[in-house]
């Protein structure tokens, strides 16, 4: 099932994304529960019936991030192989992963411009795939990992290249500039996939339909069961928390010259079995 | 006016700690918002009456961090100029301060234990300065900072050393161990201090006794005024949000050998002005 986050006539509401008669149309779900990640939550999502439900159209949806408000967005820095190599500066391939951490506000809907501030030019796509928790827990052993997934989702992890140098550790500054970054454009439930789907499964990003990444997640050097384990070691991962899994190269900053995005620009990014995340690029209206 | 939040005969609660016949009460102020977070989201503590309310005893109340659920908690690393240099890598005193997260879960209240975690012997002591977000805004201008100030409270901003280096970039594993640092015991409004005030305030750590940590704001690098101006210029500060403003040098890990926290010490963290933070070490029970 496909679980989207709206709003609608100034409501902001969730549902779930149907295909009817050629096109998708969407039904409303806010009575199961007040948002996607209460339903997650209360474990509601299983139990989900549509028969019978109106279908509303999407013309008048904006979307917005598919959970809304998730206690943690945890972010994997470095993960495709070929990505440590890209930072050219000899080192061995990591043992352990790169964490940081987004803020809810740092990330926009599907459809709505990406924003560049006016403190940076170097407003930069980072294609992902993203995991929501589901069951949660601590100290999560990697062959239990499946179970707790909710979903996947989709990120434009949009990253200003200035900003994240600018102290010796932690990138926090350049990946948190309001509405930087994208999400969506639904969450599709785990019982679409299969583990073994999940660890050969395709993401590519395209920016004015130029694919400018495109690698499978057989070549994380931390899977997503391995992920999950680790993270859950340090801290209770909760239902509806965000794990943006890593990004494949390829991404602006890695070009010479480099190729930051500009107003105007739409950047595509696809995972295979979730759908496609579409965002334009907008400099902020101050 | 201290404000504190407690858990008391099994129910959430916030309120003001007052000295009364030569001992600290508590007046419980459920009733004018359902806690110390949303009391700052509605401007509601100017107007606090506290005349003819029942004070209540602190003997049977457990300490809970003064914003119990913050949306953001932002971390300023290597503040104290003496700081830097105790790095050793031979850089230059940095232009810009480096910033990390902490998820709410990393910190317990005052007087309960630090968690030592059985996967790292390295759980070690940061004493901070705490502001909390009154009013918020992007962008806010340095010479506006101390308005959008709640108030003050105090950190100890424990860290497991060994997880903070786990990768090239970021310190979120190390800095995010379930209940490894603390917060308390209250949070002082902002009422109680000048703008000149805050720019030269003691704090000092003590572990068993013992100093460990002494410095002033005045060795800031980045004073609390230039922090929220830099912070609101990627991301706009909510009420209730929280900002550790860094540590004076003197860290466990900074002595030769290193001298973590075991079980049975007890820690704690003074600031001028705003009170004394306390807790003891535990190993984590399985």
């Amino acid at each position: 099932m496909r679980l989207a986050t709206y709003c609608r006539a100034g409501q902001e509401s969730w549902g779930a994304v149907i295909h009817e008669a050629g096109e998708d149309r969407l039904v409303d779900l806010a009575h199961i529960a007040p948002s996607l990640k209460c339903a997650i939550e209360q474990n509601a999502l299983a139990s989900v019936a549509l028969e019978g439900l109106p279908t509303l159209s999407l013309q008048k949806v904006t979307w917005l991030p598919p959970i809304a408000a998730p206690e943690k967005i945890l972010c994997i820095g470095v993960n495709y192989a070929n990505r440590n190599a890209e930072y050219k500066d000899g080192s061995d391939a990591p043992t352990k992963p790169s964490v940081f951490i987004r803020f809810p506000d740092s990330f926009t809907g599907h459809g709505e411009p990406l924003i560049r501030p006016p403190e940076s030019r170097q407003l930069d796509y980072e294609g992902e795939i993203v995991v929501v928790i589901g069951k949660g827990g601590r100290r999560i052993p990697r062959e239990r990992a499946f179970e707790h997934i909710a979903g996947l989702t989709i990120m434009n992890e949009g990253t200003l290249r200035d900003w994240v140098r600018h102290a010796k550790f932690n990138v926090t500054q350049g990946k948190n500039f309001d509405r930087s970054g994208a999400m969506g454009p639904w969450l599709v439930s785990a019982d679409e996939f299969t583990p073994e789907a999940l660890r050969d499964m395709r993401v590519t990003t395209r920016v004015n339909g130029e694919v400018r990444q495109d690698d499978t997640t057989a070549s994380m050097m931390f899977p997503m069961d391995f992920i999950i384990e680790y993270l859950s070691t340090f801290c209770a991962l909760k239902p509806g928390d965000v794990i943006a899994t890593g990004t494949p190269n390829g991404a602006g900053a890695r070009f010479d010259p480099p190729r930051y995005l500009v107003p105007g620009d739409e950047v595509e990014v696809e995972v295979q079995g979730v759908g496609t995340l579409c965002n334009g690029v907008a400099d902020e209206e101050l």
